[in-house]
């Protein structure tokens, strides 16, 4: 039954080809979605849909509701990421959720991951060390989907010779995450070097001023390399599911 | 051999690992790259490295730096794709390359086409019959590429059974280009709907003023979904190109 | 009389058509909107032009002219509201007028509420739970003037079933106020459920740089749906008012 | 049956909720819908669901595709607004529609109109001359939804007794489009006087540079007035159709 | 001797034109103008040729600066304005030059004050309370340059009466500055009442974003009124000494 | 009779402080401001009000528009000012009104002159030659408004001593306009040797980008110099009127 | 005598410095700038001050003003320069001036050249071929400077050996001119190989929207690499001009 | 050799051109330059290719990556620069490094600097008090370089005489770096003095608002002056590194 609407649950149910049990079952999946008092409704569907369950922003929202919808996850069977967790929350949900991991820098609370066939392999590109918390979130979000994740660190282009003598690790990977700031080069340079998709994330990383990212937000947008595509200022956590996403579905086939 | 600067192939052919035919096949191969007096230095390599033969921007080029390139990339093998081509140019380009095809509204010039396995899926959706200029250039990069595409045109958000109703032809593709001027909402609906990357291309149409294009650009970089990642301002070129190689990638391994 | 300035007051009487205790009412509800002394002009004349009182911006106002105008609405029979009304001034205020209702999230002090035919009735739609506060403040100013005010929260674009199934909802309001944040494409969407406008409200929250609201405010400016306008960044009162004012109106029909 | 999904259609036609014709022109409504070969989708459910039919966007359309959807539309006995509607199409397709209206300032083609009852009042006032082609896109659009239009012109700011002495034509109206280039600043003086709402319209008009309409529209915006809200730049039919659809709720009751 | 140049004098001194008493005068005039070992070149001359001495900015500059640039004018007999001074270095400095004066709200630190002829009469308008640290500065401004200086608070536009009804004391001023947050509408009404010049000066206030003082300051340098020129974001005291200086001109004719 | 609305007119009247016929002379005035059907309130009182007659922006008005302006005005004893007027359109109007002046580059109608008493100075400069139509605008308006105007050109800041040599020429006017394009750091030079105000014109000249004039806008509201004031990019007219309006008041004193 | 005012050289031949004849002869070098009746202010003084002549800015100016200009330089003994010269003017000139030479490209009209010791060379840089207009702006400029120009064309990052292969001929140059458009990131690169400052020129050549070259004017100024410094959008001009001063300067010493 | 890849070491060993002992020393020069554990890449072989050591980055760096750095570039015999380096960093790596020079208001931590042959000789003019902790960072990194630093302070265009009667420090200098905020209008005044290159650093300082130094850069982009380029907001390290570079090299040629 490739439509799941309440329509479509009913009207099978009638015909017989679903029981009453299995209506149960999809109707508590569709309406546990939403958790009384709390402001909050959460998209448990979103895994059987669009491969992957909801990743919670975790700004702007209360304990309560964070604890809420971890455990509604946890429930219905899906690993959680938390982005933008602030140290205090993460240490108090880490009372109820033992396995969880917390990433300071990156600011990720993660409650296990997803499986994934075929090994898919992302690399994360930094210009510099002031760029690590961003790279640090698309690592986690990669990791958390499952994804063997590295990192080539510190090859920005005023140093040509960094970024060509590493240049095999760059075609091993199935995608790219690039992330760069002042004025945004990296991804244009490290896309002339490979045969898959880079994923380009600019930071509001600069001397002087770089508009809060947008010099290489622009930049990235411009790069005359046709395989950059460029994902919000400061969104590690994009970057990092863009190309955890092409590599799963590239590693599925190598998997055979 | 993993290497082919000039020091590698020259050392190589010293130790007995290339024959001198060899060497010099490889090296027609890097100095035929230059057409002397037409300020072009054409990358034959691209193709080898990125998986791709070098895309030509036509505009500003004159017919003979055209023609020059033309005739490099079919000498070496390599099919070829000139975007924004003006029809005076691609009139009298064709008359030298009977086999090519000029999409007039996309204003691509294509000779050849790579092949690819698997079937490769693209399919490129568009908000408004404004939008087709774009989605055409996509549409010629992605064929060219040797994807299958398709295209589901005219559903913009306003109207939501339009989409939801041909929600099954979303979930097909191997990769989604979305092409949409005014608001750019579009990608964040699609996204909400499949489980593959959708490559955002923002146009500059709009009634009023959407600021050349900047009005959707910014809220494509801004959509909630995760699996967006955004090209440039009316870049049909990039999006068909993005897809097209994450397409090919993921079928790939299902050939197998 | 239609007209209210001075000249026609004084000729009206000497006409004989205003008595001299009259001229002394309508002298005095002119001339009481000045507080001596404290910067302050109040428009204690608005209810009769516009429909409702002056709505009073707390921001950079002291303790004292805050009182002084609450002081003077109250006595002209007016209910009033402050906006961004910061707690500690709250608590002051509370103690003078302990009917006052205070909302910490919205930051709104509220004295009375205007009466209203026909229960208009206002819906407040959110993207996410961090536009709370600016949904708040909406809601704030619509109870303030007379209406039935519902919530929707969480129905951002990327879980599509979670807003078509609450679409009767939507289709049962006289006005909608949609805040968003991000890519602000909800109110495009909503739109194209309902038959009444939809007053659509930025806001500055974003993952990575959403430029400070600019990118829904563009967003929301360049709607493909017809009955989207638009107000300030966090501009929720503005929301609320516009949404109040278009229900009042057509309530007062209903009633009939 | 308050919804028209595929599903329930059938569904209800199976429960014998509906007769077998009911559900041929049920269906027929939505699959008339495509304009086969024209990259055409028209809603033709928008009426039922949002009040008014679906308006055209003339600019980039083909003559056949505009044909098609008027032809569409007129069987489905919907009246119909082009905009953005070039003088040469006009002139072609008004020999197919000789009933139609063609307004060359606005550049708008009408095909009949609504009918509206309570003689719902939309008010369009302007600034300067120059503003006169988006006012009458504002006009003809309040027109085709069944609406009495007034104008008032030439009432900028700078002369303040034009605008005070004509205030009783202000307040009579249902809705006002207040439409003005330059400084923008003529709706929050017109929202002074009036207790309905005024729906600003910033035009690209400007002694120097107003920077394409940037500097009126920031301005609306930040408008001190609470019942101003704004549409895009230049969007006179954004205004008129907020404003006609505003003055159509209010005035139903009044027919009451 | 209209030319004040090393050189002038020298050659007036050696034809016989000036004493050498006055040589080491005009000398010791250009000279005393350099603090060494503050980084401090102090322009003593400006009083001579520009009307007035130079005012100091006082941000950014150490106590040390400040005190040495006070004595310096104190000894050449011109009076001293420090804007942008904080409250500790007024206090430091108030033990120096017991005679200044303090403004807290402006942040304006005076030493005595400019003589005028004939009475100039400068008049600061504010659209709310919120600007009247911008407009304090403006006041001191040209208090120090001798002006008579009146203010009318809280005249904004949304309650057209309150200035109509002050129009008088608009008339009767040499030069008008007007202040304004939000949509900055204030000077081009203000300007459509009087004879005199209006300095507008914009101010970073407003409910939601005006963009730090953009808003208004477009909407300002757009005023459809002639007689409205612009200074930068927040400059009150440029805004004060532009009418100053004109009040004074306009004055001194009045006084013969 | 310091107040002009219709009923201090009538009560005037009625109190016998007004003949018959002296009330319908000043209702003459103020309806004669009207010309039925040509989209124009012409404000016929702007010169008893404000100082001058209304000046009329001739972008966007039709021919049989500006000839019924300038017959109201001529009739009205009022000299008249068109400016951004069409070479084609001053042909036509120029047969009815022989005595009128017509300058192509600053494309300014000008038909008589106002008096001024004093002999107001106003000094035009300009840093290039490339500036010359808004300095021309800038001329045509301080000419109509009855000054002695002078220019002088080319004096940018790279060569130094053409300006310094120049001083003299700067210190004699009564009010000075200063029109530059690429850096706009000449109003800066200039009002360092004044004692006068500068008003500075932003032009949108420039080698490269300077964006329309934003650069050299900027530039001059972030001026060091105290006495600069801005209009808007290439309004001559504005910075003519300014300088024209403050030059009269300044040289009134003068002649009494 | 390191002063060249009037006043010096007027007394230094009181003091019998200089002789009558060294007094006409300095005299009619400065009197000699100005073009009566042309509006133009020729800085002759400008190569003894500045090392070169002054340069024409051609736009805007009349072929007369262009004509003046050239004769004056040429009896002063100054090879002249003029950017942004229009064909029809230059062949006009090009009677008057028959050694002149004209660049279409470039749009330069050049008559002599200065000469330079030790052989200063300058590289310029491109890109790719649409640059070449800009960059041969800046090959003339350099070239009329007395300069050995190179040109290394069509070097874009994206295919990274053809930069790679050429780093001699980049680290042969004085000084390099690197002009780019889309996102500007060649100048890093560059400056990654070579000792001598890059100086970077912004074109507004983009697929899609550079804004007008806003895009790589922002990468270039956030360059990671410290030897870049940048000059205006499409300056040509510009960069040549620096590049050609400093080569001239590092030149010199190495004649000695 | 002029190539050090790795490729071209190898088979020179091969060849017998480069001994064991001289591999081992090129190999230990490239591989040194990464510090395992650190997230550094240092680039050692940029004073060979550039001519200086990389400089450091201090911002976002922790204290063990600094040390790690320094200690490499001292073991290179290579001296250092650290920018942007905060007080508490500084004082602990002062311990390890005593030989050091901090300078607090430049923030930049100096180990040792380069000779230099002629004696280089830059000049830092800047226009206010304010701009000094960027112009402290351009001295800094100058002397870092082996320059003879001089500087100019305060010489704002203002004060017209202040620069003049200074201009022969100008003429002394090899290169000129003016840091100004404001208006930015010096270094257009500054280059017309001089013969040699100007390097503008726009500042982030202004009354009202200079948007974060935007005007400024804007400025000095656009500079009438030929001899100016431009480097990022607030960048006195490159300013100053831009100067010491064209310094040195005019300097050699003297030297000789």
């Amino acid at each position: 039954m490739s439509d799941h609407s309440l329509e479509a649950i009913l009207s099978a149910w009638r015909e017989g080809q679903l029981s009453t049990t299995a209506v149960e079952s999809q109707l508590r999946q569709r309406y546990a979605t939403t958790a009384e008092g709390q402001d909050v409704l959460l998209d448990l569907d979103r895994q059987r849909r669009c491969g992957f369950p909801e990743v919670v922003y975790g700004q702007g929202k209360s304990l309560e509701q964070l604890r809420t919808i971890l455990e509604m996850q946890q429930q219905a069977g899906q690993p959680s990421l938390i982005t933008r967790c602030d140290a205090a929350h993460a240490a108090v949900l880490a009372e109820t959720f033992p396995a969880a991991s917390y990433q300071p820098l990156a600011r990720t609370f993660r409650v296990g991951q997803l499986t994934a066939a075929g090994l898919p392999h992302v690399l994360v590109v930094t210009a510099g060390a002031t760029d690590r918390p961003i790279a640090e979130e698309a690592c986690e979000t990669a990791i958390w989907m499952g994804c063997k994740v590295e990192t080539l660190s510190d090859v920005g282009v005023a140093g040509p010779w960094r970024l060509i003598e590493r240049r095999e690790r760059l075609q091993q990977a199935d995608a790219v995450v690039c992330v760069a700031g002042m004025e945004g080069a990296l991804p244009s340079i490290v896309a002339g070097w490979v045969s898959c998709p880079v994923i380009a994330v600019p930071t509001s990383v600069g001397y002087g001023s770089n508009l809060q990212g947008l010099a290489p937000l622009l930049s990235m947008l411009n790069s005359c390399a046709a395989n950059v595509a460029v994902v919000n200022i400061d969104a590690g956590f994009k970057g990092g599911y863009m190309a955890g996403m092409i590599a799963r579905q590239v590693a599925r086939g190598r998997e055979g």
